[in-house]
């Protein structure tokens, strides 16, 4: 998808995180200029072009000498998510990440939860890795089999989902072995960042806490390794228990 | 560590890929060189430098104009992981790594076997990656706190491995559900690489194959991911037999 034009670009890139990359006139190179630097501040790909090949390649017509190149990936609702567990008749099954960084990261978490039958992601809009070309190709194909919702705030997410009947736990070393907890019910489970793990605030909202048993001088796991051994401990429960 | 002198470097390039960097004499650099076009073929960073600073560099003082810098890890043998399960008491729990190419997958791996309490990696010497320091970052550390030895032939070191009691298990698809395997006995894990899987040869070498159940669309987890949630699950069936 295309996005034309100086004040839709910087917008562009102001809300959304799938740019691709943004192609800017090339006369434009050697200037201040607002949308290069901002490119260059969110880290998106930046190609200059002479102004005769944008021409070519823009679907408006009226690109301005700006053109952001997104990825086709379409965002769901956390409603979405549970209607649609509700219609496969699957106990619900989430996964919210409080702030994953790493974009492989993030890739690798969507394929191991797509592959464990998990019915959608949460992420946060800020602070956060957001679906970008990375991710799409570290998820190998998962991506497009699985219902990512973004939201402003995570407690808010949580909420909604409580509402809903689902059990709140958060992934964190200090507490409960994960191998002694029932988790055969309806689940959402927050994973942490990389750096920081899950916010305090959230750890004190949720129902409990899930640790895995650590038994090296290294205090913690790869977060997206932490995710697969946690996603699939809940699959194990729940196919043990059918 | 400085590997200094043609011949020595040359010699590093083709057994060992702890490499660092390779300093060569810039005058070297636009001339048909064997080093460079080794270093080249093995990915690995090349740094062009005028003499007089290689020689402030040299500890021999016989550079040649070339100087490999590589980093400190020792490996350890097949014969020292099983040792130190001995010394330990502890049931031999040792991973085999039929050819992982990624560095940063090797380093988490490495992660989750520190964290798990593995005994010990069995890496191939050829066409795998090797300790460098992409894994030793990625390893967050747990590197200097693992054995892995490198094996010229996998077979082999099953044999070994055989012969001192363990079981070897292969991690793929289509073999029996891991969850009903009984994984408390002294082990070895095969873990195949990320684009193969293990070897057809080794397969049915080894005395089960483990399958975690998939249940989307995407046929596979990531290596890294995969062997977290093997290795964990060896560890939960370990800790709830205690």
């Amino acid at each position: 998808m295309n996005i034309e034009g100086k004040n839709q670009v910087i917008e562009a890139i102001k809300n959304d995180s799938t740019i691709n990359k943004i192609i800017v006139d090339k006369n434009y190179a050697t200037r201040k200029d607002d949308v290069i630097s901002l490119a260059k501040k969110g880290k998106i790909r930046i190609e200059f072009m002479p102004k005769k090949g944008m021409d070519e390649i823009s679907k408006t017509g009226h690109h301005q000498g700006y053109i952001a190149q997104t990825i086709d990936f379409v965002y769901s609702e956390i409603e979405d998510i549970l209607n649609s567990a509700k219609e496969k008749d699957h106990t619900p099954f989430v996964v919210l990440l409080d702030g994953i960084e790493d974009p492989h990261n993030l890739g690798a978490i969507i394929r191991t939860c797509e592959c464990a039958g998990v019915d959608g992601i949460v992420i946060p809009k800020v602070r956060a890795c957001q679906v970008n070309e990375t991710v799409v190709r570290t998820s190998a194909g998962a991506i497009s089999n699985m219902k990512i919702a973004r939201v402003t705030n995570l407690k808010t997410a949580i909420d909604f989902l409580k509402e809903n009947g689902l059990w709140i736990y958060v992934a964190e070393t200090g507490g409960e072995n994960i191998y002694t907890q029932n988790l055969t019910g309806p689940i959402a489970v927050v994973i942490g960042s990389e750096g920081n793990g899950v916010k305090q605030s959230l750890k004190a909202y949720c129902d409990g806490i899930l640790t895995l048993p650590l038994h090296g001088s290294v205090n913690s796991l790869n977060a997206s390794c932490a995710s697969a051994i946690v996603v699939y401990e809940i699959l194990r429960q729940r196919e043990e228990k059918i």
